[in-house]
């Protein structure tokens, strides 16, 4: 099981006394701020006079290795309907592979078009890491789906996700990009609010579940609200989002602040009651599966292979995390509960 | 048209005294307790150890024949990713074929992947129909769609209904699987309820529809709900589900528990007051059509070809209930009704 | 850009003293009260025995010409599994085509099936423009996507919107029909409303928008209610379903009523809100610009490459409108907010 509960981007240039204040600020971060994916974007999140600055900034940040302590994928420069930018795009990957493709995991190709310039960016990708002289096939690659062709499309792109798929499986996960999506589709935030394109969600996460690869949710942009005179944080929207991703088999959400950070990499951990209730289910389960029945009946609900495995996925993803990050299980859990889920026997025997 | 407005599924064997008891009592089942569909479990429904007990159950209570109303649907074990379960479902097929194949019209076949997999499945229906000497084509295939991979090939699967697909068009239903699918996408149910999925099954409808075999909803497993030291059967949100089913069109929905049936064979009826409106519309529309328009307005609503079909569904579908089952009809509708309803002219004249 | 707010359908004959009636009264329509394109009906809203009369009206309505300030679209007969109308169909085209094919922009053709079908009626186009001696390749198609197989073809029928498919890339509108969709699929308006098949008008709106034709939602025809005695025009339902199109990137909407048609021109157009707020984010974002940063702050929102395609979406539209109907956007937006619209920089500039 990957984690991938937070893609945090940090523009990799910004025009302050130092330019790469977000980038230090995301790769210094600790506990529930740290994102399980840091994104230096030098894309949308870099202005165009300084993306050479931001390129720099990333090599010198990275080079010789950082502490960080997840996942490094910087998002390059690219357009399915752009070949220009698509050769800036290629000369950033090469660069960045060069210099310290030991330090990153991947790169994220935006605005992607329909399956054959997902396998252009993945033939980039093969190219550079050869170039750079890194192991076959250990750079991957996310796109961006936010273009109405990749849409249209998205069923085949997933597919690239697979082992005997063009370029070898690098397709690693599939991002959704809602603004370029709604001007694309040419919606309209008539209330204020973009739609939320349930159906692309859905397709979402099952395409990427069918291949294996991470789904991710789109950035939510109303970082502040104002009340009465005063800014605040727009805490309770963002968990909103969160919450629906989760739901529908998200594997993560898009960060664009450390606070959304915190909040995503807890959201996408089980709360403290579905642990409770699931941990539970098992353990009462086992005790009656001994007793050798097929549909047992827990709190009035039939238990069988399927309901069990969902009560598993729950106990099986706050094991991934207390492996990695022992601090935020911690912080979340009674330290009895955690105990529980790990001594439980999760397998269904047939 | 064909009727399956409850697919009940009732495990073969339980670790009861009479282990075929639930079995029996749906075999035994009348009136809105007794469900279109009925389907002995011999998958998730009945426990690891007692498999060949439920085989033998069914096989003995089906010798000879049956009084029951509806069609007979053995469920049988498999897996896409599980060929030893693969195994397992081909010999229980042919060993029910072989035993029983004339009181059953087809076999459920769950957890299919993509196409590919429904065609195995086809197979072995081929495979055992011949071999037990049933007339070629006579056994019918349903599969439960709940998985990834499934859900990414539902437009391929459901073409094979077609007469000229694969097989022949034996596919003749596509049932939903909500707690499998939940658990392979890594769904939530964060606020204690599964995602609806509401994009799948307008998919689902549809690819149905296109292709003329039957679509039913998944299973509700909160059968009980307790309030203030009560516990209830939970009536209200199992209709609920049900009506949102039949909204969209599917045809028929999963029942676990003969209440259930109950709730789910009333709600695929039209109720008297939708049989009403639309024999009062097609009658008034008649009338107007005598006078040579082609939109008529009918209570402020235009009313041409399409509309009109809508009602005439209405129509259809009591006439085929009261065919196969003149005591549900007498007990919703008053007897002046239904006589309206079969006299009725339905047919829209170009 | 293409305008398309609204496609009304007119009856090309009724059984009134003056049979084309809705034919004249929508052709002589002024202002918001004329539909962009105007649809005289010969299937549907044309009794099946003034089939002839409709035609006849219809070409001697256009004969010589017409003020008519939008496009002019006949709906012909037609149906994907009923040879019979296809030919009567095919005889509709060419006799229009041949009389008055100058005054028209394409034909709209219902109850289209797979994408075979709807070749076949590019073929049915292509022939009857050479027939008639008009320019190759200047007569349009569009299609009323009303049937489950259209649906499930959906994404191969769009593409044939593109210059290389089949015939050259003649689609250029998919409308939505839910009257006949619903019956086909079997849904039911359990409680007085059919279901809005919400994943179906995103995937109408992503289809459209991938291969560039226009997306227009479906009839709305509950014209009128009744409130204690007093029967009104239904304005507040038809607005609803209207605003949920345009949000999801709907190019227009259906209207079978001058106020419906009315109505689907404003709420296709940004409200003055909308204008305003937009123009003054490019206005600011402008400004911001020249200091060079990528990723802008205003109003607490981020703003960058995406967001900003959204903001000039509705500065462009404007735009069009403006130019065609100058009487339209002065009697909605304030002159001087249209004067910053035609002035406004909305170049993005990398």
């Amino acid at each position: 099981m990957r984690i991938a509960r937070t893609f945090q981007t940090a523009p990799a240039a910004v025009p302050k006394e130092n330019t790469a204040k977000y980038l230090d600020s995301a790769l210094a971060s600790e506990g529930f701020s740290a994102p399980d994916w840091l994104v230096p974007d030098l894309e949308d999140g870099t202005a165009p006079d300084m993306k050479a600055e931001g390129l720099e900034n990333t090599i010198d940040r990275l080079d010789g290795g950082v502490e960080f302590s997840g996942e490094i994928w910087p998002r390059v420069q690219w357009a399915y309907d752009d070949a220009g930018l698509r050769d800036r795009g290629e000369e950033e990957v090469r660069t960045l592979f060069e210099a310290v493709g030991d330090e990153l995991t991947g790169v994220v190709v935006p605005k992607v078009g329909r399956v054959a310039d997902v396998e252009r960016a993945i033939d980039v990708v093969e190219r550079a890491e050869e170039a750079a002289g890194l192991p076959g096939g250990s750079m991957e690659l996310s796109v961006i789906v936010e273009t109405a062709a990749a849409r249209s499309d998205l069923r085949d792109i997933a597919m690239l996700g697979n082992e005997d798929a063009h370029g070898g499986g690098r397709l690693a996960g599939l991002v959704f990009g809602p603004v370029d999506y709604t001007a694309e589709l040419g919606g309209r935030a008539i209330d204020g609010d973009r739609p939320r394109w349930d159906g692309l969600l859905e397709a979402l996460s099952n395409e990427a579940s069918a291949n294996d690869v991470v789904a991710i949710g789109g950035p939510f942009d109303k970082l502040f609200e104002e009340r009465a005179g005063v800014t605040y944080y727009n805490a309770p929207a963002y968990a909103d989002q969160v919450e629906r991703e989760a739901a529908v088999g998200l594997d993560g959400s898009w960060s664009l602040y450390p606070k959304q950070t915190v909040q995503a990499n807890r959201i996408h951990m089980p709360t403290p009651t579905e642990l409770e209730r699931d941990v539970s289910k098992i353990e009462r389960f086992n005790d009656a599966k001994a007793e050798g029945t097929g549909a047992v009946t827990v709190d009035g609900q039939m238990v069988d292979e399927a309901t069990f495995k969902n009560f598993a996925n729950t106990v099986e993803t706050v094991r991934t995390i207390h492996a990695r990050h022992p601090d935020q299980t911690r912080d979340v859990y009674d330290e009895a509960l955690v105990d529980r889920a790990l001594d439980l026997d999760t397998d269904w025997q047939r």
